[in-house]
């Protein structure tokens, strides 16, 4: 039999994030992690700190989901009453933690040493009818309570505190608690080339697939991922989807850029790591993002170099040893300065590879000849230089985005195409 | 009379939500936006690409809410079903529409150079009982429908193609359709003071505040944002915010920032502008992120120079000249090391001002002496460099953004002591 996988829901809740101060990206991580050990996440719900919409959203979503998470509202000030709220729906009262004190107590004497406010002391209390899970990484408790068979979980909202708390506690729990078997995904990222474009190429591949799997596209600045879901948990089906996954990466072949849902800054240092190379990045309108994504990743020290990030033109003559004539002869946008500034990067900051980008990112600094949106991007190694036109039409935060992408990816062949 | 403000939801469509591939930023962007018009977002809820979901949060939502926007589940393949959906629901059918159909091949024929594929042709078609919201940065269009007196704006979830069409159509004709007034928030930047000592601090004035003004507070990587918001349209309610907001701003006097919501680099550009000086970055540990922060604003090109990115020792020698001794006797982590990347920085880059910042950010590389998070920051101008110790708790990609904003706050601090 094909198990119907239970059902979670996830309600955030916080004045912030429906005035938009704020961007939930808790509520990703956790569908992610949630999806991992098999609960399907079916609503996604956003609250204020009002009691009665908070109320509203427990009764409904109890209705379907046998998993609610529920984050925010636990800080130590007057707006926030998710705790008073859970301690009354659950026919509660609340009581002092000694466990959660001793943290309250022990956060403030390493780390912020000042002394402990009354409000602070309140964070220990909790409701005595829920689990207590513990907050290594702050002050406020997380709860676990159980009702007719639903669970319910409070976090906080501060995205390290929650993380540490599923991690640690939170899903492992859930699991042991369901006996659960994960649903499966099996995710591939394509460059190069659209949705539409894409969407045609695999048209037979789509329509053949099963009930039980199913593709998605996920496009993502110049990348577009395709994910495969299994739902059914029986071995045959899994054996099915291996192969399936199989014929979707032929299909896309030239387009592959990664077999997994890793990001192209992944790619590219797994792929400098296992040749033992390293890179350098000379970036001009991309400002620091193409070296951000970079030194995002964990242990990338050992093959990033560094960058010069020359906005103004003179530090792209100084740093990056530019010569002026091809700045004024072709201007700081244009295939010449970004071949120079590649070389350069090579060469000033010791590199096996290196990335150069030039470009107007917008809203302003376009002109007839070179529109917003124009780049020039070079990736080099030696004494080989490749590089390539875009003309993107975004604003220019996705300008900057695009531009990173398309530059990681260039690098990328030429570190494939190097053998 | 106080009149009671409408309400909207907004409804993200789409599987790649619930299981994480995805960050909803679009609602965060249109909460603010309906916001500013006098608009509140009551609910914020997300569903898959499910037909019954997807109906379900229709049906729910107009229970409620005045206005709701959909976002997503308009692309041109199979797993998108929101406009036979909302054909159904409102009872109409696909016809093609000549606007939207002259958009799609003008897109095709300028950017994408590749011929028009049938499954792009029938983004043109849309249900027959909707106003067609045009989309000019992308294929899908706008759907707008009304149905016992509820509005329903159906749009695509690619950000730029959203609020494309939220600034140019859908805010406008809102605004037109509602008569709005709207709501005020009156927001201020704090920084250097936890959240609880911040509420310790204003106690009284919070509990003096009238029913209709609410405080709200909103921790972000080291900062604190303090929010009033008065939901009470009438003119003497507005004199007396501005009067509350002024004793706000003297309550938390030292730790003041900006006295709007805006960002740390952008209250530095304002500076920098304003003075007519330039800035430069040496990053090691934040690796190109404060770069990032401040290139985000567009117009830095005229006060920010650029930045060296020595992520390797050897660059901070070469680049930034750095003592060998300095690194060999203090670490690269040390209050020498980033005093002379800062000195470095203004020298070798001509800059008026610099930052610089060496730390371990994690989650690998920490010791006894120095554990992860340990952060040595520095901010300079002529031969005055001050400098700060930090001691962060968090992971890699937290302990970046708290050492960014603690830098550029550094920085802030300096520039307005130099007069």
């Amino acid at each position: 039999m094909q198990a119907s996988p239970l059902k979670a829901s996830i309600i955030t809740i916080g004045d912030e994030l429906l005035i938009g101060q704020t961007i939930d990206t808790n509520s990703a991580w956790m569908a992610q992690e949630l999806n991992q050990i098999g609960l399907v996440v079916h609503r996604r719900v956003a609250v204020g700190d009002q009691w009665e919409s908070i109320w509203k959203a427990l009764d409904e979503e109890s209705k379907e989901a046998s998993v609610i998470l529920l984050t925010g509202g636990l800080g130590p000030t007057a707006d926030d009453i998710t705790k008073p709220l859970l301690c009354s729906y659950f026919n509660g009262k609340l009581v002092l933690d000694p466990g959660a004190l001793a943290n309250v107590k022990q956060i403030f004497e390493q780390y912020l040493k000042r002394p402990l406010l009354d409000r602070n002391l309140r964070q220990a209390e909790v409701p005595d009818v829920c689990t207590v899970i513990p907050n290594t990484r702050g002050t406020a408790p997380g709860m676990w309570f159980e009702k007719n068979g639903v669970i319910y979980v409070s976090m906080p909202g501060v995205p390290h505190e929650m993380k540490g708390m599923m991690v640690q506690d939170v899903l492992p729990r859930l699991q042991e608690r369901f006996h659960l078997r994960p649903v499966i995904h099996r995710t591939l990222i394509t460059a190069g080339i659209g949705e539409s474009f894409l969407a045609e190429k695999i048209k037979s591949f789509e329509e053949a697939l099963p009930g039980c799997i199913k593709l998605a596209y996920l496009p993502n600045y110049g990348l577009v991922k395709l994910r495969l879901t299994l739902t059914d948990t029986r071995q045959e089906w899994a054996e099915k989807l291996d192969l399936l996954f199989l014929q979707l990466k032929q299909a896309v072949d030239e387009f592959l850029v990664a077999e997994e849902d890793i990001t192209l800054q992944e790619v590219v240092g797994r792929l400098l790591s296992a040749s033992g190379k390293t890179l350098g990045t000379a970036e001009s309108c991309t400002g620091g993002y193409i070296a951000h994504l970079i030194t995002s990743i964990p242990g990338s020290s050992t093959y990033y170099r560094g960058s010069v990030i020359s906005y103004s033109n003179d530090l792209k003559q100084q740093l990056l040893k530019v010569p002026a004539s091809t700045l004024q002869q072709e201007g700081a946008v244009s295939e010449d300065t970004v071949r120079a500034m590649c070389a350069g990067c090579l060469e000033q900051l010791q590199a096996d590879y290196a990335i150069a980008t030039s470009g107007i990112m917008g809203p302003d600094g376009g002109s007839r000849e070179k529109p917003v949106g124009s780049v020039w991007i070079a990736a080099g190694t030696g004494n080989k230089i490749i590089t390539r036109y875009e003309q993107f039409r975004f604003d220019r935060t996705r300008n900057i985005q695009l531009t990173a992408n398309a530059s990681l990816n260039l690098l990328r062949k030429l570190i494939v195409e190097n053998g």
